[in-house]
C-alpha cells in the first residue's frame, strides 16, 4: 500500500510544483493570507474533500477518512510568507513587492496539499482518519497553532507528524532529533526617546541614533559575557529604524529583535539583562526609553517513541539516502503547542538547491523542488504505517 | 522715509501672521514646494508686481523699482519645508503628514512678502531697485542658490541681505558676524552589504545592524580624537534604517549623515577618515559597502563692510532691543553662494518663543512670530539705508 | 581494606589541614614553584617513599610499590599558583604580595601526599603500584603534563585518576562526565601599536587605548554573532595594560586573552575571526599590531569504563552524598595529555565553602577543607578497586 | 648691552649642550628631582650666585642684582621629567628606565641656568634685578609654581617671561598669543570594581575589562556629541590598567585621564557628564565604580601690554627668523599661576629637529638644541629692555 502511495507521488509531482510556484509568486504576509487560505479551500472544495475554513483565523482544516476503523493522524503545514522583498531572478520570483516565500512554507502547503488528495484516492483501502491542518501565521507570534487548537483541530488525534523543508541540508536526508529541536522564541520592541535636533547641533541634542547604535554594541555581551557558555541562546536586533532628513539628529530610535533559548532560566536571565542594560544606556545619555518583550512560542520538544518511529519509517522511504539526528535549532516554531497536547514529532527535510545556497529568510532564498516529493513519501509512510503501531 | 516703512509694516504684521500660518499648515520638501511656489507668484501677480517664476527650479523672483535712480539691493527668503511629522499641538500644526516648517522658512516668506508690498507701496519716494528673491530648495543640496544665481537673479545686484529667525535668540535681538558665521555642509550615504538570514541563525550572516552600530559608535573618534580639539567639526548621521521583521536579520543597512566644518583642510581629513573607519569596520565584519560623499554649500562668508553696515542699520530699528555678534554656527546655509558673486551680510534674527524652547529641525520646533516684524523692519532699513551708502 | 583506607585517612585529616594552611601561605606561580617541589620531596623523603624530583621541570614522582603483583595506577595533583593579590581574611591568607593559590591546587596537594603516606603505610597488604604524580605549571600553558610524560612518569601505568576540588559545588558531591570534561584552552597576545603624544593632542596621536578598547568591545560579537549558537565558546580578555601618566596618549596598549571551544572547527573558525578583527580595526584606526595564539591545552576527554567505574567507586565513599553527571567546564586542564596516553578519568570532588561563595580565580577564592577527605578518600577507594578491575 | 649678552651666549651655547645632555641622561619625575635641584644648587654655588633651594618643594630661586637700579623681572624654567621610556637611539639617551624628558624641561633648564650665569657677568652694567625660577613639578598637578608663588618667589616681581621649547615648530620661530594659550587641564581617576574570576566563566565574573573598555568608547561621545562643536574640548584616557594572567577575568580595572578646555560652562559639563556616562554604564553592567576628578592648572591668560612687548623683542633677536600668533593650545601649564599674580606672558619657541618630528610626550620626542640659544637671547633680550619700559 506504501508502494502505491510513492507511485501516485511521483505521478502527482508535476502538480505539486504548479502548486508551489503559483503560491511563491503570491506570498500574503502572516495573519493576512486570505487568498492563500481561499486557495487551499477550493482546491479541497473541487475535490469533494471535507474541511473546515476559518479555523482559529485563516487557518484550513480537511479529514480524509479511510474506509477502514483505525487512529486519527494529523499532519501540518504552515503557509505564511515573510516581509521580505524576494531578489530572487526566476520565473516564480514573487510578484507582491516586499513579500515573499522565505522559508519554505509554500512548499509545505504543496506537499499537503497533494499528499491529502493521494490519501483521498485511496481511501477505500485506508484505514482510520487523516487529519490535514493547513496553518496559518507560524512566522508571527502568537502564531497560529494555538488558536487552531483551541478551535478544536487536535480533536480526536492520536499523534501529528510535521516537518520542514531545509535549505542547508542535502536534498534526500532526513533529520530527526529526540527533545528539544527549535528554540523558545521571543519577542522585543526598545524605543529609545532621546531628543531631536539639527544635525549641525548635537550638543542641543540627545542623538537616538548614537544612544541606539551603543545599546546594540552593548547587548552582544549578554551572550557573549552573561549566558553560561554551556548554554545556547540569541539575541538580535532584526530591525532598526531612525528614518530623517541627513541633517537632522533623530528624535528618536527603534529597535525589534527577537531572543531564543532553550533554558528557562537563560530565557529569564536574558529578558532581565535587556532591561538592565538598555536602563544604564538610557541614563549614561540621559534619554528615556520604551521596552516590551513579549515570550514567544516555546521550545519544540519531540516526544521519545514517535521520533524513534519516524526515524525508522523514513529510512524505508524511497528516495531518502540518510537519515541522521540533527542538532537542536535555534528557529522557533509554533508546532510546539501542538506536542504540547498530543504525541509527535517534527523533522526536517533536506532541500539543498543547486548552486549558490541561501539561508531561511534570506532575500534569494529558495530551495530543491524535488525535497517536496521526499518529504511527502515520508509525511505518507509515517502515517499509513503509524496506523500498525501497538 | 523708514518711520513710514515701519509703520506700514506694523499695520501689515496681521497679514504676516496670516501667511505664515497658512504656509505652515501646507509645507513641502526641497525640490517639490510648487503650490508653495504658486501661492507667492500669486500673491505678487495680485498685487501687479512684476515677478519671473521658475527661477533655476520653483524660484521665484520679484523686482520692485523706485522712481528715483539708485543702487540695487536684493532681500532672499527661502521657502522649502523639511521631512518632519509636526507635533506641536497649535491650531495651525502641519495638515501634511511626515512635513514640516520646521526651520522657519514660513517666516522668511510670510516676512519677505509683505515687506516687498511695502516697498511696492512706497515705490514712488524710493531710489533704486529692489529685488526679492524668493529661493526653493535651501534645505537639500545641491539647493536652490546656485542655479537661481545661473538663472541670473543676481543680475544688476549692488549687494544682498538675508536673515534667519532663531529660536533660540530672544526676540528682539539682532545677530551678525564678519567672516564665516556658518559651516560648510556635506552630505553622505553609507549602505553597509552584510548577508541576511534567519534572526536565529547569526553565524550564517553578516548582521548589518550590528556592523553599522558599530560603525556608528567608531565614527565618534573622528570628532573626539582625529580633529584637532581647536577647530570645529560635526559628524552627524541623521538617519539610520535597516527596517526587517523582528526574526531576520538585515542584509543590508543605510546610514546618511552631514559633515559640518569650516577650515577645508579639517574637511578633507574628515571625508579621508570617513572612507578610513567605514572600510576597516567591514574588513573586521569581512562585509561590503557604499560610500558617496557630496560636498554640499561652501561656508557662509560675510563681507565686512556690508555687516559693519548692517549693525549700524539694525541698533536704530524699534523693536530692536540688542545688536551682537554671534558665535559661528555650524549650521549650512547656500546664501554662500550669494555672497561668493556680490557684498552683502547674512544675519539672525531672535525669534525664541514663550514656553518651551525646542531647536530648529525638531518636532516641536516653533517661533516667536513677532520676530517677523522685527526682520521686516530691518531688512527693509538695511535696503532703504543702502541706497545712501557711498 | 578499603576500610582501613578511610579510617587511616580520617585520622590523618588534621596533617593534610596543615601541609594545605602551609602551603597556601607560600603559594609560587607555575614553572617558578621550587620551594612547593622541595616540600614535597622533603615529605617523601622523611618518610622513606622513594621519588624522582625535576620530573619534566619541578615535577615530583612517588612511587609506592605493594607487596602484591598487580596493576600500576597513577594519580595525579598539580601544585602551582596564580598571579592572583590574595584579598581573603583568614589566618592562612598567602604571605606573597600579588600571588596566591586561587584554585585549590594546594589542597590536591595536601590531599595527595596524605593518601601517599597512607598507601605506604599500608603497602605489605597492597596490591600493585601506585605512582604520585605531583604536577607543577598546570596553570600556564604548556603546562607540566607534556614534560612529565614525556620524562615517562606514565611509564607501566595501567590507569590513572585526578580530582579538582570545585567550590561551586556542594561538599559531599562528585561530578563525573564521559567524554568531554574540559574544553580546549588557548592563549592570545594582542599587542596595539599606536602613536603616543600628548593627552591634549589627540590629532597628532594614534590613541591606543581607544584603539584597543574598541576591539575588546568589537570582539564580542565573535561569540554573539559568529559561532553557531549550538556550540559553546568563550573568548576572554584577561589583562589590559597601557600604563601612563594621565597626560599622555598610549603609544601602545597590550591585550592578553584566552578561547575556550569544544569543537576544534569553532577553535579554527575563532582565531580566524581574532585576526578578521584586529586587522580591520587596525585598518579603520591606521595602526599597526602585532597578533600571536597559542594552542594551548587540549579538551579532556573521560574513558568511558574508568568514567563509570569512578562513579561506582564514589557511590559507596562514606561522606559521598551524592553522585552525579556534571556539565561540560569550559575551564581547561592538561590532565588531557594523559588521558591522550593511558585510560582514566578526571571528576569533580565538591568543596563548596561556609559563607559567600567565590568562583575559582578569584582573588576571595576559598574551599571547603573537608573535601580533602572525601577526594582522598574516592582516589584512595579508586585504586584499590582498580586492581579487582577485569 | 643686548649685542653683549648675545655675543656671551653664543659663546655659552657649548655649556648649555652639555648641562642639556647631563639632565637628559638623568631625568626625574615630578616631586622626585632632587637631584636635578641639586646640580641646579651646585651650579649657582659654583659661581657664587645667590640662591635658595627647596623653595616650595624642590624648587630653586636665584637672585643676579643688577649695579644699576631698576625692575625686578623673573623668568622661569621647569625641570622635572616624565615617566615615559626613552626610546630614542642617542648617545644622551636616558640612562633611567622608564623616566625621560619627553617634554623639553632639560632645555629650559639649561637655557636659563646659562643665561643666569650671562646675566651674572654683565651685573655690574645692569639695572634692576633678575629672579630665575627653576621650578620642579610643572608635569604633575598640584604642580610647583603654587608652592613656589607661596613660598614667596615672586616678592617683589614687577613682570615675569617664560618660552616652552616647541618641537612641532620650525626652529627659529617665537610664537606669542594675547589671552588664553593654554588649557585648564584637569586629572581624573575612573576604578570599575567588577567581579573576577576563572575566565573560562564569564557567567560568573562582571568582566572589568569588557565594562572599561565600553566606557572608554561610550566616552568620545562627549565630545563628539555633548560640547558645542565652537568650543574646544579634549577628554583622553591616558592610563588603562587592568593586568592580570591570561585565564582569569579582571575584577577592577583602572583608568586615568585628563580633560582639557578653555570655557569655564565646557569645563563643568564635561565633569558632569563623565560622572553621567560611568554611572549609566556601571548600571548597565550590575557593577561598581569610584571617580574621582581633580581640577588642575587653570588656562595660561597671557597679558596684553607684556606679549605685545614681547613680541617686538623678539623681532629684534638674531637667529629669530619669525614672530608670528600661535593657536591656542590644549596642553596645561602651571604658568598659569604666575600670569594670576604679575604681569607677563608665556611663548613657544620653534625647536622643530632635523629628520622625523615626535610631539611632545612621544617616547622618541627630541628638540632642535640650536633652539635654547634662540629661547635665551629672546628672554635675555626682554628682561634688559623691559628695563625700558615705562
Amino acid at each position: 500500500m506504501k508502494q502505491q502511495l510513492f507511485e501516485k507521488l511521483d505521478y502527482a509531482f508535476e502538480e505539486m510544483l504548479v502548486i508551489r510556484r503559483h503560491l511563491h509568486m503570491h506570498p500574503e504576509v502572516s495573519f493576512k493570507e486570505t487568498n492563500t487560505a481561499k486557495y487551499i479551500q477550493d482546491y479541497y472544495a473541487n475535490l469533494g474533500i471535507e474541511f473546515t475554513p476559518n479555523v482559529g483565523g485563516n487557518g484550513v482544516v480537511a479529514r480524509v477518512k479511510g474506509a477502514l476503523p483505525g487512529k486519527t493522524v494529523a499532519l501540518r503545514a504552515d503557509f505564511d510568507a515573510l516581509p521580505i522583498q524576494d531578489e530572487k531572478d526566476v520565473p516564480y520570483k514573487s510578484t507582491v513587492h516586499g513579500v515573499m516565500h522565505a522559508c519554505g512554507h509554500d512548499g509545505h502547503t504543496a506537499t499537503l496539499l497533494v499528499l491529502g488528495k493521494t490519501l483521498y484516492d485511496m481511501r477505500e483501502q485506508l484505514s482510520g482518519e487523516y487529519v490535514l491542518i493547513h496553518q496559518h501565521a507560524e512566522e508571527y507570534a502568537p502564531g497560529g497553532a494555538k488558536p487552531m487548537i483551541e478551535a478544536g483541530c487536535l480533536e480526536g488525534v492520536d499523534a501529528i507528524f510535521g516537518t520542514h523543508l531545509w535549505s542547508l541540508t542535502p536534498s534526500g536526508t532526513i533529520e530527526y532529533r529526540v527533545g528539544p529541536i527549535m528554540a523558545a522564541s521571543d519577542r522585543f520592541e526598545i524605543t529609545i526617546q532621546g531628543r531631536g535636533g539639527h544635525g549641525a547641533s548635537p550638543h542641543q541634542t540627545k542623538d537616538s541614533i548614537v544612544i541606539a547604535s551603543q545599546l546594540v554594541t552593548s547587548l552582544q555581551q549578554i551572550v557573549s559575557r552573561r549566558v553560561n557558555p554551556i548554554d545556547s541562546a540569541v539575541v538580535t536586533i532584526g530591525s532598526f529604524v531612525a528614518q530623517n532628513a541627513f541633517n537632522v539628529i533623530a528624535d528618536s530610535a527603534k529597535l525589534i529583535g527577537t531572543v531564543r533559548t532553550f533554558n528557562p532560566e537563560v530565557r529569564d536571565l536574558i529578558e532581565k539583562e535587556l532591561n538592565r542594560v538598555i536602563q544604564g544606556t538610557c541614563l549614561a545619555n540621559d534619554c528615556t526609553y520604551e521596552f516590551s518583550y513579549e515570550r514567544g512560542y516555546n521550545a519544540v520538544i519531540n516526544h521519545e517513541a514517535e521520533t524513534h518511529f519516524l526515524k525508522e519509517v523514513a529510512e524505508q522511504v524511497p528516495g531518502v539516502s540518510e537519515v541522521r539526528e540533527t542538532q537542536q535549532q535555534m528557529g522557533g516554531e509554533d508546532f510546539a503547542y501542538y506536542l504540547e497536547k498530543v504525541p509527535g514529532t517534527f523533522f526536517f527535510t533536506g532541500a539543498e538547491p543547486q548552486g549558490e545556497v541561501y539561508p531561511h529568510h534570506h532575500p534569494k532564498f529558495d530551495f530543491d523542488e524535488n525535497a517536496m516529493l521526499v518529504a511527502a513519501k515520508t509525511l505518507g509512510a509515517a502515517v499509513l504505517d503509524y496506523q500498525k503501531v501497538e
